[in-house]
């Protein structure tokens, strides 16, 4: 149930969770932010016949929405595993059911790193992949497991990385090296290798520095299989971030090692999708995978924010009632892209380009353009990077194409 | 209490909210976002001495920190009132039980004036004071007000702004045209006058900017008083951010009206403050008034993230486990300020430009710098624009110098 702790939701829809209310007509508190169910549902669809033609699994990254009922979604879409990017996160899940959890990034932390492994001696059902980059990181973690009693491995995924870049292992001997020292620990279990590509997403020569990443992958996995230093029953190969998942899917499929090998993917932005930063990047997936331009219209935005106009205090110069609080902005600004004026217009006119956004402030955004707009008309804003869009939010309501509320979903953050 | 929805919250501490943890040495999940206690109480003791001494009022700008525990403490330190962003704020507040609020901001749509209504209808002691910028503004709050049949008047403030600001009327002309309205719309009451300066914070020529707005304001608010247009007992003018709230506490202070003047300032970032923008700021508001210098140190930075160094790949690359998810960058990175290698230093070691972030992701931050660190080591960051560093984290925990925890606070974002 969702209560005063809920930006848009006023008291009298409390009871009934808003299901029916207008977002255009006010019914709602704005700022309001809203999930397109039509989009949503293309956007798992296209998700499912991607899995299926390139035959790789998903672990979802959790941290673009933390919504428990989209975790649902992706679940009930048949994602393999989730993906967590904090030991809290990791505890999250848990609590929350998920069973398969890769932890993409590294447990250094006494607590964290106590909290995983309490979770795993608690749960022996639940299985958690974390990832490592050096020897330091793997004496910490052995030392740790030693301490701890634990009658299970902590399984590791070695991190494969590329100078300039993030984290990760710069070479295959430093990699190498790293494997070994895994696969000798008592207490860790190497089960395969991670590597995220997405760090050079932007850059000219990206796309060759992700190809050069996947062949480090592919040369590390094959050489530890080599040497015998994996454990359990599958080798799993991750990596793909939002922005190269295809190409994680395509290359990371190796039918030649010694055990099964697990290809899986990670991205978490396609399930809301977005209307600049993502749009651009699903554009140059289509580019190099033409084929998979096969399945509908592709990937839709469906986050929005609508917000009225508070005031039009010189020509041209429009005032809304968002800001920083309500959408992100790392990766571009929010994107003017509806407009509707109450009583006058029957549906949301597009708008592209006539309203752009100038300035933005905590709680009001700057607006300048030729769009005549008056006090009381409502804007809907399409925004870039989605995760630092959700995380503003404790609720966001799912609507229809009229942006009549049929639901709602919860965020954790 | 806190749950599993606290980020840094590991399992064994709910039960004592985590009393006495060592953020330093890992005793928390990482990151952890904390308050230094003797830096929030001596920002709460400056900020009551320049009350003292200007004679003004505060209603400190809550969307800052949105936390009740910081109301808290800001009401019992005298504070006339709080400053909200939206309605939704409004709701939260009332329901926080505070009972005199400036919503910093325009009601436009439509649940949004029926929730202010529906609160004054409710509780007769509540008093709201809401802003309005223009003649359609002032017809749809007075038709609203006709249709609730509420028996006691939205009280409004006028807002003035500035060509090329923000919200506000453009010149004194159009002010008391708008003035005049409220004043004669039944169910309407002109309660005061209304300023953000903080609009032209950063430009070259904003403190000339801000002196003519507060001009405009001081012309209005005569006029506006010579033509009877008030209600209430009191005159409010009200401006303030945390960048110019010393001219609005020098400026706005009027004795030669018909009725008192009462002068609120609104600064919300005083509590926390900063170590990057709001630092500056007061280095800019401390030459303008050499006099507040003397109440001990001035404003504090309390707001801190710390987060292990996860992976140093490469000489002078260090890899931390903090990024966009955990701390504010729409004003500034955040500053590497403190290192600590558990086992080794006694105390938290200053550091000033050794390490500088080069690249903050959504759950990693990249550093470079000449810094010897190891894998392990934990850095103390300061941050720039406390309200969105704040909004990432639904608990920050108060700490003793030695980042031991004393407490914590929630926020209500």
């Amino acid at each position: 149930m969702l209560d005063h702790l809920h930006k848009s939701l006023p008291p009298w829809h409390e009871a009934d969770d808003a299901i029916g209310a207008r977002v255009l007509e006010g019914d709602l508190l704005f700022p309001v932010a809203v999930l397109r169910e039509d989009a949503i549902a293309a956007n798992r669809a296209w998700m499912r016949s991607f899995l299926e033609a390139t035959g790789v699994s998903i672990a979802p990254h959790g941290k673009t929405s933390m919504s428990p009922e989209l975790f649902a979604m992706q679940i009930a879409d048949g994602a393999w595993g989730m993906t967590a990017a904090t030991a809290h996160h990791v505890r999250l899940y848990h609590h929350l059911g998920i069973r398969r959890v890769i932890h993409a990034n590294q447990l250094v932390g006494a607590a964290d790193i106590r909290l995983a492994l309490d979770l795993l001696a608690g749960d022996p059902g639940f299985e958690l992949y974390s990832l490592v980059d050096s020897l330091a990181g793997v004496e910490r973690l052995a030392a740790a497991h030693r301490q701890s009693g634990l009658g299970r491995p902590l399984c590791l995924l070695l991190e494969m990385g590329a100078p300039g870049g993030r984290t990760g292992v710069r070479s295959r001997e430093e990699g190498i090296a790293v494997a070994r020292a895994v696969a000798a620990a008592p207490g860790l279990a190497l089960s395969g290798v991670e590597v995220f590509e997405g760090v050079f997403q932007g850059q000219p020569d990206g796309p060759a520095k992700v190809e050069a990443m996947l062949d480090d992958v592919l040369a590390l996995a094959t050489t530890a299989d080599a040497e015998g230093l994996y454990a359990g029953e599958e080798i799993i190969l991750t990596g793909g971030g939002s922005a190269f998942f295809d190409r994680c899917a395509r290359r990371l499929v190796v039918p030649t090692l010694s055990r099964p090998v697990r290809t899986v993917i990670r991205s978490g932005c396609y399930i809301s999708h977005d209307d600049n930063l993502y749009r651009r990047l699903f554009a140059e997936l289509l580019e190099r995978e033409p084929s998979c331009a096969a399945w509908g219209d592709g990937l839709q935005a469906a986050l929005e924010v609508w917000a009225p106009v508070q005031s039009v205090p010189e020509p041209g110069r429009i005032i809304a009632a968002l800001g920083k609080r309500d959408a992100g902005y790392d990766a571009g600004l929010p994107l003017a892209r509806f407009h509707y004026r109450p009583g006058v217009h029957a549906a949301p006119v597009p708008i592209e380009g006539e309203l752009v956004i100038t300035g933005l402030y905590d709680q009001h955004a700057v607006l300048e353009g030729t769009l005549a707009v008056e006090v009381g008309d409502v804007l809907g804003f399409g925004i870039s990077h989605p995760c630092t869009t959700f995380d503003r939010w404790r609720a966001l309501f799912l609507v229809d194409e009229a942006r009549q509320v049929t639901g709602h979903v919860t965020t954790l953050f």
